[in-house]
């Protein structure tokens, strides 16, 4: 499902891809994935998208219809056609593991190849992180201000397409939401599905208490009704008088759902009729329009709700909906390689970042040294493929999850806040890399 | 590339399907696709993406994998699975033509079938529609900004996922851009593809100069050279130099590409260097954060620009990266349905959008109504879909853009700027719907 076509790349890699070829330009290249600065709002960053980006480098070859579709373009040789079909991703490459927290100019992944293999892979390897590591990021804001809620991504539907919903899942739950109503992300990645009913469901009855019933005898104990149709607290007391007679014949309803109006003081009326009426278990879930914000507004006025549908936000990560990230040559044939547009410099070379924690293991501070150039701390750039082949079995999701958590436990209380943080966390940059940089 | 999986869709699509199984409720359901409310700084909205979801339509069927994984979850019967396995859409669409205008609470696109068939594809016709039809309203801005210049999508790298990436390059091109840098793009669509080199391409050669030469060489006519590696106006004299030694040979250089620092000042200063050299036939292209706001302000510079590269802006809609785009059931069993949640309330019924025109063809005013309550102006929701099948092959992208551009010439002035119109467009709402709303 996740697509690995070598065609998925923008024009201007092939056509340098032929003058490389054409001038024997095959040297080994460095080039480093690396986010610029901050998104707005944001105190850090966590990475996603490791796997794909292994997957779609361990797949990569040129199929013969994208040959052929090469060649009709006119813009290519049958010479470099030719070395285009047997092009393999043969380099190394080295990253931080999924789930790390991160911060601006940190190297997050660097690819040691080939210079054709290393500069055709820019854009999808852009792509991959990219978007997986800003959901990660959005999603990681709820996981801080919603602890012990059951978060689910509701996304899907506007997800920018297919694989962003998918993609949109797999980072939520990387960093600690515990499911996704998309199917297809569950058969895909096994990440638990959750889901509840739509309004169309209980329009289309009748009678709401009718659609409630049927629905809540098919899936006993999993149920969770939509409350908001037409009259909140009117379908809540329905809810109720359902959860008895069913109760009287071993069936149990899991919860309700609110999806509009003001949820805090629904939420509260619905606790209230379902408490009267002797049915603490049955738990309150929301949506609605809902980011980090909101569900620190929630907690804050004591909204006694247990789960949260969250959408549109976290999939389109909607207050900042890009990161300035890029993929930057570093070295090339043992050079380091230097570019001086205005904003846009870079800091050349193989880099490493080390990290420095306080006695809790409390994050403290980073330092981005060139590689060779050993500092105290622990290194977070770790070697992930080699010759083209993965070093290690793909990590289990369950695995990102846990490393993903104890990274968001080590973060400062100030870069666990919402808002950006008055002092924002120490990146230095060591005095040799400042020194190469200016030659 | 784009694609069909019966899986991208929502789990609880998939329980009330079984629950609409289970209890016999197979009448005739109509759902509605519109807007509510217009995004943030935007005057209108330009539909895209409508083949796609007809293709979706076309093609919906679960494969025995689909339904292998369905029966592991543990959710549905045997005999649900079964009628999930001849589950074909055999309903009608009635839909707006892509590179329609459009504005809030207009039916965009109807599904009138089985409730079973049309709840399920909910979630991927929102998907799908909610994507381009965003992207085709941000590019239709840019288009109204730069009239004349050449716009190419660049945005690939930053677009949500590899389908986000597609599709955001067919929508641009809709709405008017020349073409794309996503080389998938022009595979799968037939979109011109252009592009001009990285600033690793430079840095890889040891000569900025040897670096333009090896690339002029191999792209006789086609060069556009990046110039903004180090010292930009010094580029742009070594590109008059070899725009002279090239000449001599019978080759020219197309352009050259400013990607940083003042942009306006840079072309300035390139255009001069290459008028002063005869070189008035070499264009300047730019790129680098661009969106429709700089496009403008560029423009009101005086700046010599003759095309844009647009990435991350466009693909991501940065400014606005949703529409409140919704499906919603408007009729079950010959009975209108409503919904009265706060703030969500829906217009119930099978409707039309009359659209009614001044002498010169300038939008006037559009008339929401029931289907079955005619109204003067054109009706601009047609069929396109009967019994499963499409009613006429998929119109050409180059009709689409003929579409899209006569209908931004018909755009009164006050909706075509940038800002928001003080006079927003008329929209009403019929008598009758509004009396059917009372009910």
């Amino acid at each position: 499902m996740i697509s690995g076509s070598p065609l998925l790349t923008d024009l201007y890699q092939l056509t340098m891809l032929q003058a490389y070829f054409a001038h024997g330009m095959r040297g080994t290249a460095v080039f480093e994935f690396f986010v610029r600065k901050l998104p707005p709002h944001r105190n850090f960053m966590m990475v996603a998208g490791l796997e794909q980006v292994l997957d779609y480098l361990e797949d990569l070859r040129f199929g013969s219809g994208d040959l052929e579709w090469l060649a009709k373009s006119g813009r290519f040789s049958p010479a470099f056609l030719d070395q285009l079909a047997s092009l393999r991703f043969t380099g190394d490459v080295h990253a931080m593991p999924e789930g790390t927290i991160f911060f601006p100019d940190e190297p997050v992944l660097r690819v040691t190849a080939p210079l054709p293999e290393a500069q055709l892979v820019e854009s999808r390897i852009i792509n991959l992180l990219q978007y997986q590591t800003l959901v990660a990021t959005k999603a990681a804001r709820s996981v801080l201000v919603a602890p012990g809620k059951l978060l689910v991504d509701f996304g899907f539907r506007r997800a920018h397409g297919a694989e962003a919903g998918l993609l949109a899942a797999r980072a939520a739950y990387i960093a600690g939401y515990a499911g996704t109503a998309t199917v297809l992300a569950g058969a895909e990645f096994g990440i638990p599905l959750y889901g509840t009913m739509a309004h169309s469901y209980v329009q289309a009855h009748d009678d709401e208490s009718a659609a409630f019933r049927d629905f809540a005898r098919l899936y006993p104990g999993a149920t969770v009704l939509l409350v908001d149709t037409y009259d909140t607290l009117a379908a809540v007391r329905k809810v109720a008088a359902l959860a008895h007679e069913l109760k009287r014949e071993g069936m149990a309803i899991r919860g309700v759902r609110l999806d509009s109006g003001d949820l805090a003081a629904l939420a509260k009326g619905a606790r209230k009729i379902l408490d009267d009426a002797g049915l603490t278990e049955v738990t309150i879930f929301a949506s609605g329009n809902l980011d980090e914000y909101r569900l620190a507004e929630l907690s804050a006025a004591g909204a006694p709700i247990d789960g949260f549908g969250v959408g549109t936000s976290l999939v389109t990560s909607s207050d900042a909906p890009y990161l300035d990230a890029v993929y930057k040559l570093q070295e090339y044939a043992g050079r380091p390689r230097l570019k001086r547009s205005p904003g846009k410099a870079t800091w050349p070379g193989r880099k490493q970042v080390h990290r420095q924690t306080d006695a809790e293991g409390r994050l403290l501070r980073d330092v981005v040294s060139l590689e060779s150039d050993a500092q105290s701390g622990v290194p977070l750039v770790v070697p992930v493929m080699k010759g083209g082949k993965r070093l290690h079995p793909p990590e289990s999701l369950e695995a990102l999850r846990a490393r993903a958590a104890s990274q968001l436990r080590a973060l400062p209380q100030r870069l666990a806040a919402l808002e950006v943080a008055a002092e924002p966390y120490e990146v230095d940059i060591a005095p040799k890399l400042r020194e190469l940089a200016r030659v």
